[in-house]
């Protein structure tokens, strides 16, 4: 028979199992309490709204046009509602500017195709999001560390990526509570890492899944807006902002969008056209009724109890926790970062935790382009009730001490 | 400023407008008779049907998982009910071969990048679905003409893929009513083309997009199906099926699914997981409601209106073509093909037919990978009626008569 093997592309090679999707399947387990998803409370979807947003489709001319084959770009009413909330954002910008993808994974796939050839050199952080280690990987490229506070020159990076046999293409970071560790990049941080991207003359992807679910702090302006704000116009700037309804809608219609120069868009909208023709028509034209008569009233709704989430749970690592360990404390988001002393191994114990203290979490090291990070772990709050925090946190923090004490 | 194209990786250079794209947007003048479009007709969409799913799920305890994130294999009701639909066409499978995508397009992007490396050969006929070529151009192949009836060697084909830098990796090909054509390979010309992926060692890709809308003549098992009787069984064959929901029951949902060898499948999860997650979760759903309600019924309302039309159109075309013209006698699908004397070209002929005539078709010149086929156009019987098939060609032929004849 066919040795499938010797037929598969190369960059077939990199496609392995997420251990995040692997995690997922434990949270059918009644007896493990499981921080291991990063997915919205599904208590919380604006159901009814979206209800009445089907039904109107279906009750109202537009039925036809929403089962039809539809423009690469997206939704037309749609980005013209996201043009009106970038500009609440400080992003100034035209219809020309925004596209509509299945998701927000979809635009990093697209950004990764788009700009990533084999040997490529792609900066992110050291975590950083695994979706996009992923969605990157089938482009085949190299990784360097985007240290946004940090001193690596712009010669350091292209000396490495010569090395590699590319060129440096693009640095992609999460500033606004990302995940992994939930942590937000300041405003210095984003100007280093812009000044970085216009000496090496890259790209740079904003990934802004979770800007919306600020919970405290002051809200720092989009890496975008920065630029914009400098050079005077979306199409003059070389940042490319990825959003997505999936943390504030819902995740399950797959529509997020990308902000950027319009040069970006076109190829983008070129990509997308012999990719998958367009995102679901009858989805955009939902998202667009829900997100345009009540988004900010969701958003508030969600931010409220997720805040007091993540307080509870700060609150039962401060309780629980033995000393050693450290973690991190988000302005918002979904995600809690948490360093184990050197030596103890977060994969090891998870497999030791699902026995006995039955919580689930997600070990760290797959979050590390460069495979290190084995003393870390992440722990999401979204999906958690105050009983199942304290409880979880509890069983977990005495599992740590026991490590360490052994 | 950033150069973008200094950036964009070397496949970016492949990515190109579509000329049936840039036609659709011809459909929207009122003076024009379109038979340009590829699409299906929106009054025979089954909107009562739909409305009636979408419905159903936000009336049950669905609803939260219809909205959420879900598995990248697709939704475990909609691929058993494709397993017993192929079981329907003498292809035996099990779930872990059934997989869900984002509309066939998508299907064919992915297969794409599972077995394309640069240079890699792709075999394709000569005309071709232009969709497949804009899905696979992304992955930087050549192209070799795959014949089905023809007496190319293996070694022919093997010295050619050498000579390009890569190995052949596949045969694509549409066998029933294909896209452009409408043309449908018989029995002989399936096993020929099985016979050669099997001595070349490579991958079938079998694009099932109009399968179901067979009007009349006996139907031709699918090459999956003539396989898996000869090979024994799926997991012991190299044709990958592609189908799709779009041309039966809505393209607006993007639904397709492929079916193949369960080594394939589970590296197109994995491709899909890091690509866009998974297809949308309440269009899986609610295809799969209106499919086990009624596939069969709304199958046969649009092959009966079809059919008419397929008719009225040959009809047409018997009475005003001039002589000199040719053209196919398609069994099924949505398009007839037109050949033109030598000499006349078809994006010429449509410049002047829509100044004059008012009459829009797609010229045949971009369904060959070679660039071939001038004298070639499609026309589309699908969103047309009596009237207009008539008026249109009708005028089309008389522009086509004062060509040949000045």
């Amino acid at each position: 028979m066919l040795n499938w093997e010797s037929i598969f592309a190369t960059r077939s090679s990199r496609m392995r199992a997420s251990e995040i999707r692997e995690l997922l399947k434990l949270l059918d387990r009644p007896d493990i309490i499981s921080f291991a998803g990063g997915i919205p409370d599904p208590a919380l979807f604006p159901d009814q709204e979206f209800k009445a947003a089907y039904a109107d489709i279906f009750n109202s001319s537009a039925v036809n046009s929403a089962l039809q084959y539809s423009v690469s770009e997206g939704y037309k009413p749609l980005r013209e509602w996201l043009v009106k909330q970038m500009a609440a954002l400080n992003i100034p910008c035209e219809l020309e500017n925004v596209f509509i993808v299945s998701g927000s994974q979809q635009g990093l796939d697209y950004l990764g195709k788009l700009f990533l050839s084999p040997d490529d050199t792609a900066l992110v952080t050291w975590p950083t999001y695994l979706g996009a280690l992923q969605a990157f990987n089938a482009y085949e490229p190299t990784y360097d560390q985007l240290t946004p506070n940090g001193n690596r020159t712009p010669d350091s990076y292209r000396a490495q990526a010569s090395a590699a046999g590319g060129k440096v293409k693009f640095a992609y970071l999460s500033a606004d509570f990302a995940n992994p560790t939930g942590e937000t990049v300041d405003q210095a941080g984003r100007e280093k890492v812009l000044a970085l991207a216009e000496e090496l003359d890259i790209a740079v992807i904003e990934d802004a899944a979770y800007q919306s679910l600020r919970y405290d702090g002051n809200p720092i302006a989009p890496i975008l807006a920065t630029e914009i704000a400098k050079n005077g116009h979306i199409n003059d700037t070389r940042t490319i902002y990825c959003g997505s309804f999936s943390k504030t809608l819902a995740p399950g219609l797959r529509v997020g969008f990308i902000v950027a120069n319009a040069a970006v868009i076109r190829k983008l909208v070129l990509m997308k056209q012999a990719a998958d023709l367009h995102s679901s028509t009858i989805n955009q034209i939902a998202i667009a009724h829900v997100a345009e008569r009540g988004f900010d009233a969701q958003v508030a709704k969600i931010k409220s109890v997720y805040s007091h989430r993540r307080n509870v749970m700060l609150a039962a690592l401060e309780k629980y926790m033995p000393a050693g360990t450290s973690w991190t404390k988000p302005e918002g988001g979904m995600f809690i970062w948490v360093t184990l002393p050197k030596g103890i191994d977060g994969a090891k114990l998870l497999a030791k935790s699902l026995e006995t203290a039955k919580v689930a979490f997600v070990p760290g090291k797959a979050f590390f382009a460069d495979g290190s990070g084995e003393n870390t772990f992440r722990v999401s709050f979204s999906c958690a009730n105050d009983q199942m925090i304290e409880e979880g946190i509890s069983r977990l923090g005495a599992l740590i001490e026991s490590e360490i004490g052994g």
